[in-house]
């Protein structure tokens, strides 16, 4: 059995990043922080709790991987450079065949985004993840949430739903044929955070947040703290490659509550068309307008043909559901 | 049942601070901090597990101050002024009568030292709750854990074992009066983070940690990272007011390798002696000179006549005992 020390040494100490912001890393009581001048630090804190974000035994390169990837997913939505993170885990034993695939996936990710681990906490308890990543960002140019404008256009990045079809069939609401299901989980388990994304949106987005409870729930946080409304085109939603070959109604619920997508909604104003179609050009991701910010607070939902929509939807919370 | 969001909001929303460091806090996908010029940002994170940091059914308010003041006590061990945290946990269910006093006690000890909430997770399982605080610290004035120097004292602050004490008591390993029991176990339950005397002790210490897995251990984590030895007064070390009733024999193992004290144990060379009790003094805590650092690699332990004492001490781990 690994000790705390073996363990963190043996798979979760890397050496020092060249021009890295990161004075002090693992191995102190603190890590030391550098923001560059004129930045601020965006924080964000994710944890992930076994049978509740992902299924007990679950493959642990992917866990590794998607741990991270929801907490730069808030990065993302700010607008913000990811630099560091810190991991606090708790889990059952310290098996190697767990942790060497595990610290791979989390650590790839890591590396393609150049963020860094600076510190951590490990323990023996019940399987749990809990990342604080750190982003730079210039002063005034944070995507936030109540920053929406009457008149904004509505985005979203990528495509919704495949992650919440592919948690239906393992659940058996439904049946998927094998391929299928497994282009879907990917979907669900190995998520891509926006983040190119997000940094070619400063200057040009007004507010932003990614969509990890399903889009209808993440909207209204904006639509809430905005101030605003909105009028949503349900059949404008993007669906994923899986999920487009369900009934229309299918598609409906899961691009609009589906969750687990960890895709970027934002709004811009009409007059940035072009500059979000550039951006999004630029990082090589799909956008797709989907909707209208307006002044009447609420979300109205609309068909193809601009007819209402009166679909009974809810977010995914985690203690009501 | 509250959901999230009521959650959220109920307990852990509370009015901006003013001249906080803090741009934006609870509510949008990141927290926004920003350091004072020509500071850095220290970071550090603890997670606590039920059953394996605490009792289960341990009283809620004690254990959210418990949770904040660990993560505190890593800042006071670098020399660094609290200035935010995050909160991430999970738990069985969202009772209020649960989270009503473990915020309150979260929040009072956060208050005490400035320390702004900013951010956080909420989720459903089994009790866990991890932590990052933030806090600032002059470039160059951080109390490293490599940084001890050959001749330099060994100090402690405050008293040791008492915490291990009230441990041992709960588990029957010996008997306390009912009295004792309890100021022992205040320790354990609500330790004081040493944050004022850490922040006094920059310019004037030379490395410092805070202990937490008992001394000899954490000592041994200063003197691995300096690459020096260390002498060891095992008589001199300050024992808690319930461990000063006991044998010397349990006086020598708790205040060596207790755990869960959260006091400081810093080095500072001899010509700051007088430094370093006016630090003390003007801060209100005790502290005590232990030992000595020495070039030899290695711990050796003496008694009061200097004589050598081979205690078989280990430090506390997570994954080996």
């Amino acid at each position: 059995m690994l000790s705390e020390f073996e363990l963190i040494s043996r798979y979760f100490t890397r050496p020092p990043v060249p021009g890295s912001r990161t004075a002090l890393g693992v191995g102190d009581d603190c890590a030391l922080l550098t923001p560059a001048p004129g930045m601020q630090l965006a924080v964000s804190t994710d944890m992930l709790v076994e049978g509740r974000h992902f299924f007990p035994h679950a493959d642990p390169y992917a866990l590794g991987h998607k741990c991270l990837a929801v907490n730069l997913s808030d990065l993302a939505a700010m607008g913000a450079q990811p630099i560091a993170f810190t991991l606090a885990f708790s889990l059952p034993e310290a098996r190697e065949d767990w942790l060497e695939p595990f610290a791979r996936g989390l650590l790839k990710l890591a590396d393609e985004h150049g963020c860094e681990l600076v510190g951590g906490d490990t323990t023996k308890g019940p399987l749990n993840i809990s990342i604080t990543v750190f982003g730079e960002i210039p002063f005034t140019q944070a995507l936030r949430r109540d920053a929406a404008k009457d008149g904004d256009d509505i985005w979203v990045s990528g495509t919704l739903g495949d992650a919440r079809l592919a948690l239906a069939a393992y659940r058996h609401e439904l049946s998927l044929a094998t391929e299928a299901h497994h282009v879907a989980a990917q979907r669900m388990h190995q998520p891509t955070p926006r983040v190119e994304l997000g940094l070619a949106l400063r200057g040009i987005a007004h507010a932003a947040i990614d969509v990890s409870d399903g889009l209808a729930g993440d909207l209204g946080h904006i639509l809430e703290r905005s101030h605003v409304g909105a009028r949503l085109d349900a059949d404008a939603l993007p669906p994923g490659s899986i999920l487009k070959q369900q009934t229309q109604e299918l598609r409906r619920r899961f691009t609009l509550s589906g969750g687990d997508d960890y895709e970027l909604c934002f709004t811009a104003p009409q007059s940035r068309r072009e500059q979000v179609l550039a951006a999004a050009e630029k990082t090589g991701t799909e956008v797709t307008r989907v909707g209208v910010i307006e002044s009447m607070p609420g979300l109205r939902l609309v068909d193809a043909g601009g007819e209402p929509l009166d679909l009974a939807l809810t977010s995914f919370d985690h203690f009501t559901s």
